[in-house]
């Protein structure tokens, strides 16, 4: 069977310190596989859907580790390719209380961030597929990344495919080379259907703040005024009341309406990597089924809330997992 | 000495993914002795009672490791024997947040689920003892299990032991074979003095239900009505806030009245397995003790309370550490 | 350069159970080197400060692991000799929910312990220093100890540095010999010119008890009162609703006046123990820097709460990662 | 691509005593995935094979697992079903010096062994594959695996695939059942090419005795003589000087001649569960490239002997790192 | 049922650096219980004795701790006290190549060692029993110890019982205090029956040098003189080519003559700690059976070589897996 | 006091699979902190020297744990700066049998590599040593590095350093720039005092080969004629018979004759990283103290056996442990 749904983005190593520690406060450092893309790919295959993976690995152990990982967890990876490089890695110290985690990327230079624009053959990439999923992460790699994403998601609209593009902005990454971020996200939005953004991500990409408690209704007025082929704008609402503890609403702006899904609360989160993606793959699951709006934000946003209670960068819980959160919630021993 | 408490029941092995990982998500497993009786016997031997178990284990290391472990807790082990066939497991993936902890059994067909009831000589096994303690998870295991426990029962009522049964239903278990749970276990309410049931297990005996906030004072009179033995049913009350957030309250109906104790607040909790274990060992303290019903209560919750700090299947502490919780909760670093 | 900074006291194994398991709940033993003293000296390193320890571990390769570990962590460890004797060491096992943490002390006859006051040459061990930092758990040790902190109290009084003093009362290692504590500590006390104390600690020292929603405030007149070189009486106000939640506020009083800051709510506590090191040691950091009190509290309330969600006995944080708490609460990721 | 190579057969998870203890010593388990048909299909992936296992598995999320590392390690495990019933387990307790390693199967009514014949549809799950691979371990499980095992055996020689059987002789799981092995092995044999059998495997199948230094020499004879099918009778020769330190060579029988590989010295074994199986994949893939013999066998001995190096029970190394052990021993670290 | 072998000693917590690190090189220390006197208990235990511990441990969770896991190896604890004070440790760093293994001792003030004598009821202790076993260990603690360990022997000597000595001299231990060690022991070797040691201990003993090849059997000799008692004289003797490659024989002397059994090879050792223990049980356990002598000395070396393979101090294999070595060694994995 | 010795290099961070794993077979990797040249000094600090480190380190808490880990081995770490940039790492795969460890490099472009020679002021890093230690993997990393380690050789010569130059010669590190190894190494080794190198480096930087069994003989001959200040060429022999077991000789070639000392077998390796680091320190510390030829020989081939014997890059173990090797070889347990 084709892959119908397709992620197009770089694996990363996450290199941990365990527990609560500081990095390298003792001599050990736990390993998750993820990335942005990688991590939808993975939550959808584990909601049954046929999904494939694009990218580019480097060509050594650690790359052959991630790609075995994708399959491990239900991706198909025969279009990651092994390319001379270095592996993209983060380090990842987990916080506590009021002490944030802290990322230390270390992906410069990498195998994928390398890979130039003609390696990749979209229109054999893209064949028989229904959907094409981007974020923002991929772009902000360097100028070769940045044409790639391009390329792709104009082939994916040529071919008829839908096309999800989630904001994920990095100013770091954009930061480090001589980039103009807001000319290519514009081209990236001007082929996208669905957008997983808010009014931070907006603004970047149209140069304009968006400020008070209306900034996320009117960001997506504005996005929608602007590229016409975009129908979904769906975001997350996190507020934060401690590193562990945070509320998690939920939004979906169409042309027509929104909907708004009041704050599930988060007490005692275990890893709060990758809850955007989760939440991505959710809403993507339903759209994929074609329920309704409200159910696909409802399955995302349990999905999110799930991927907090889970070690590492995506979720592999199945849809009945996720759908017994939605349906009741019920938090006793399973037996 | 001889015993005076006897526990008869199942030992498993559980064998848990690490901190709050899926199971397998990495290649390990932390194991933990456990078994509902096996909980109850070791806590009251930390209390300080001469208690022995009562049952059967696989012939090999692993049976012989169930039992090393019940001996190193200070439980006379001497009436646990070892018998050909597989010793009982369970997976444990612990959950966290909004996602349940997930039991996966792996006991059927177990050495102790296979003994026969004539295996077991009760008037020489009962010998010397006050109390014996049964749960509903041993009739649930089979044909044989049943038989057993039923006879067991009945032997420690002719011989004038008390008689403590814990409903612990575990509807998979029973419909696993033939079974007409509800006249076995009648047959066993029928010889007890002290039930632990609230009104989801009396309903089970009783086949009728019983809903509302006067659920469990209602069935607890209906029991009272049906079993002319039983003089104390008891039980905690569990509201679930989130995976790792109850507030957990008790409370004790006789034929005189009842007590109900407000909630303690538990926040965080480290492992909910074998609370109401720890809960039925503490009561029972009290009552071997001649503590007034409501202290008995009192120090039930408090190890009740205690146990979801501890990792594993049983509570370990002493009667003084318990107690400390009773009198005064004071919570900083004891030096 | 010389150090302005020293640090006075005993250096410690912690041999703590894994997780929250009880000790020896399983076979191992996870290990952190800490002392009150040495707390204060490795934050301040952390701080930016010219931080040096003096005392004394054992001679073989456990004291020497400890020196190695102050060495690592920024102190200037040169002035820690070793000495024939035993390492001092701690078991703990750390608490959850109800069940408080247990700190074993097994330091008794400890090479510290037995080093005797002539060991100690100092007018050389002081020179070029601007504050000297002892607590109330080196006189506690014995008398030789008890000695060598009023010999080095005044002799840093009488060459012109800061004497500060960390009441740190434990009340078990007094018990230990035939100590007269409240005359020992008044001797410290009336060389110092800050205190970390609160009425609890005032009061042994003065003997007579504080009560009351006054009670810090009235002990502090009291000390400010029998002790005319102390400026600075500063502590933290613990609320403690669980073992893992507490509130924790801090206050400040001088002949002036006094500042009081609203508690901070620690919800989800890593490892409480050297909290109150972690705000003694931000305190003196803005001392140092010429910070007014209030700033200086503020800091040191700060380095408190972060200090509580790292495993181990002291804060490894910069200055920066103290400020970004202080400036602004951001509990994101941080990439 | 289709899969040339099939493997049909049991997956396992193994659950070993961390190091050389004891099992449950410490309460700590290592999960390996494995299983003697398994390991050979994850050596052939390695080495560069389109592979498919076929088989059953629990339908829980043991089972699951146990399919995902297939996935992992390159195997296409789509023929891999989910079935009721529970995951088949082994426990293993590593030796060392005289203490043999012990393997505790816990195996029995497995969702494979109780998985019908009539489950498998062969000549769908044979179409376009080239060589099936069977061993003793699978008929032995139980009628219903029997007569599986003689269904694929028969289809696939009826197809004109490659019949590959490797012995595997376990006298415990026959014996557990009341089973004619010779007559049901018989069977499997006469559809057999390849068979990796010593004299002691064809003894049981013949009903006589081979001795003395020619003993594989005229069982393989008289296998010839039995099954006319059999073109290849290659095995191990295995002299143990303690459990850490054997000679491992190999003999290759034909029915024009022999070739007889010297012993290479194995000294300081790291995990030796697996190594006929990485022996049979090695020569397996000699076989499918078209080698000569001599280099068949050179590449499963040098397989079979760098299994002996690594955790776990299977062989993931590709065909180069296998090579450079044949064409140079060099062991020095590469960098 | 009563014990009939009874030991008498001290009870230590090891904690051991993981692997072959270094102490502290990582933080992270395992524990083991042990002790020269527990260690014989325990294998003898498991070679299906019963036998009883006599001996006290501190009043805290570590002394309990030990003596829960001389339950778990199936000794009977009954006559361990619990007394204030500390447990006595010692700290390991396991040696590998030409780098040795390091003890460092943590014991000295222990609760056992501060036992005074009158603490000690022999004749009650000893009651029913048949062999009491003591070590070199004991006496050398201090002089409360020592007369302890007299009186014992004494005791069992007048009540009839066998009398076991174990020299176990530990030159650092009787250094640390004014101790006569020759004229204690000389006490101790009057009522002994059986003595484990070689030509050192006995130089020690009775204050003269033997040397040469004949070294141990003019030892022997020489303790037959002038210990009356004395009828067996049994020792291990070790070649060592490297920390982890030994050669291990053994001796028996009696007053008739003497047997040598052939050194076995010890390549790879796991954990050498305990193995003159385990040595000494294997021997006792011969000896309590009525096996002739050769039998118990093959039996106790094969205990010994086995001990060598297992972390930690003792032995805990049964008589049947010590038998299948001396009758055949097999060394692949049993299934 | 001013450091004596200075060692110039970079440090890196190993990260390694667990035991014998390959990498990421199971999610974890050990860290340890490495460098030709910190392994030098560390050694050299355990043996009692005042040793400073010069290089940098990138400027986050990667750069920032590997100064800490030189100071807690007790090497000066002042000189060592923080600059922008990464960490260079590198992966290990620890072999074992026929399979040889595999290091993957990921040093590329790290802060070390990208420091420019103007930022290393030579004559103030000099200021008061007596000794320069360089290795060539230095000027391997890139033409900044190879412009530095000349400067540096050059301005310790000028100013009356010994300078000490070990081989060290990576090919892949010189391929990966267009660099002319030999022309550079010429450069480093013309104010060379002490050469760590044998035929294989010496025939890179002369340009001819060395082959048979007098190679070493006639490369040292042929270094001798080239560079006039080389007075003493030194090296170790390495017999490899697998992963696990070598043995290691060592020699000493100078202008006046040579030494050769036999080999050691090291059966069991525990990790072969660092030998060659370890040797070179421990024939400097006889250099430095004056020792004669054979005893700096003999304490450089002792210290790197004994490196074998530890987990991790370098040594630390103090002199003594080393001399008890060189003196007389005793294997048993130290007590």
């Amino acid at each position: 069977m084709s892959n119908r749904i397709l992620c197009f983005g770089e694996l990363l190593l996450r290199l941990a310190s365990p527990g609560r520690e500081l990095l390298l406060q003792s001599p050990r450092l736990d390993v998750h596989i993820g990335g942005a893309e990688a991590n939808v790919a993975i939550a959808l295959a584990h909601f049954g859907h046929a999904v494939g993976m694009i990218g580019s690995v480097a060509d050594n152990s650690l790359g052959r580790a991630a790609i075995a990982e994708l399959r491990r967890q239900g991706v198909d990876a025969r279009a990651v390719t092994v390319r001379p490089g270095r592996m993209g890695l983060y380090f990842l110290e987990t916080g506590a209380l009021q002490r944030p985690s802290e990322v230390l990327y270390d992906r410069a230079d990498s195998a994928f961030a390398r890979t130039p624009a003609a390696a990749y053959d979209w229109p054999v990439l893209l064949r028989g597929a229904q959907l094409l999923h981007l974020s923002g992460v991929t772009p902000a790699l360097g100028q070769a990344c940045a044409d790639t994403a391009i390329a792709a998601a104009r082939a994916a609209r040529a071919l008829g495919l839908q096309v999800v593009f989630d904001g994920n902005f990095r100013a770091k990454l954009w930061q480090a080379w001589q980039s103009d971020a807001a000319s290519i996200l514009r081209e990236l939005l001007a082929c996208a259907d669905t957008l997983f953004a808010d009014h931070r991500d907006i603004s970047v990409v149209l140069g304009r703040e968006f400020a008070g408690a209306e900034a996320d209704r009117a960001a997506a007025a504005a996005a929608f005024d602007t590229f016409p082929h975009v129908r979904n704008i769906v975001s997350t609402r996190r507020l934060q009341h401690s590193v562990d503890r945070h509320d998690l609403a939920a939004q979906w702006f169409t042309r027509r309406g929104e909907i708004q899904l009041p704050a599930q609360r988060l007490d005692g989160i275990v890893d709060r990597i990758g809850g955007g993606d989760a939440f991505a793959a959710g809403v993507l699951h339903g759209l994929q089924h074609g329920w309704d709006d409200e159910q696909s934000l409802r399955f995302g946003l349990a999905a999110a809330c799930l991927k907090h209670s889970l070690p590492g960068d995506f979720l592999a819980l199945d849809e009945a997992r996720v759908r017994s959160l939605m349906d009741e919630a019920r938090f006793d021993v399973r037996r």
